[in-house]
């Protein structure tokens, strides 16, 4: 099959792969561009997996105060190198991610892996009982429960939730991205978000 | 003994108190401003102490990013009112103290209150065993940890630092000078402070 130039532009741009590579990866996948991210994730040729876990020490702390002073945001973004700390474009994704931050849903956590255990218990115990109170069947309640975890994660964790600026993006493909874009390993350390006037 | 009116205003200023009370003060105090302050305490005149113990539900959250995104810090500071909270003076304060709790020493609680009492336990031993190397009476090291205790939460504790705009003021007492200003009781809530690379 012929592969598509702009798609071959679109892959390189998303995974920071070789243009002989993006060729292969959307031969492969028959012109799928998703499908052709994962081939190049499992080969490793994506410039973003070489990059992940690579060990980040720079990087800035991002500030967002919103509603004349009522939220505030503090987050941590780090890098590789300080060169890349200065790069106002990196900066730029600092204060979007302090945005997203700030604006519901609020993310409780940065990963899925940070949930803590006993929290994940408890929510999984109150999906299962909404699903036996709208009598599903026992033995799709343990599918329905994964099911609606999955929307849990994708509200309380900050790499799982749609991009404020790209609702067709999570958190965690725009990294991705711009680990390709800027060659370097690029992870979300921590936040914190201030409302006044809520229990602390 | 005559009261001079310079120390009657900046014992309005500081304290809130009508003139009389003022003048009173500062008479029973033989013209010493800080027992002046103490006596409209001690009497309940001074509408810093009228104000303190009063719920603080409004406020500010102030945000403060040092030293090219290498350090950061979040701070929420209570009102009484929105009224106050929207006051460009009272946001000014809470800019000032988010720029001190970036600066050095590094304040990791609020008041001393909020020291746990397990490191407060630790730090009280450490202090007792330099003592003890010292080679001080076993009768003093009490005296001596109590003395050095009051320079550790005057170092850890943000209400005990030396305000980085006047070194002579507590900002605690920074605060109690606010109260009197704005009329209303002002607390700090919380703080946090991020810098890039360091151990969480």
């Amino acid at each position: 099959m012929s592969v598509d130039a702009g798609q071959v532009k679109e892959l390189r741009e998303k995974t920071g792969a070789g243009i002989m590579d993006c060729k292969k990866a959307l031969t492969e996948a028959s012109g799928d561009l998703q499908k052709a991210v994962d081939y190049l994730r499992q080969k490793g040729l994506s410039v973003a997996a070489k990059k992940v876990g690579r060990s980040t020490d720079e990087g800035v702390i991002g500030s967002y105060v919103h509603m004349g002073g009522k939220i505030g945001v503090l987050i941590e973004v780090n890098c590789e190198t300080d060169f890349v700390a200065k790069n106002p474009d990196f900066q730029a994704i600092v204060k979007d991610l302090a945005m997203q931050v700030a604006a519901p849903p609020v993310p409780l956590f940065v990963g899925r892996e940070d949930v803590p255990k006993e929290l994940l218990d408890k929510e999984r115990e109150i999906l299962a009982q909404q699903a036996r109170e709208a009598k599903k069947p026992e033995n799709v309640i343990d599918k329905i429960v994964t099911g609606k975890l999955e929307k849990y994660y994708s509200e309380v964790c900050l790499l799982e939730q749609s991009f404020i600026r790209d609702e067709d993006l999570k958190i965690k493909d725009l990294l991705t991205q711009k680990i390709s874009a800027f060659g370097e390993n690029i992870t979300i350390k921590r936040f914190v978000r201030f409302q006044v006037g809520e229990k602390t």
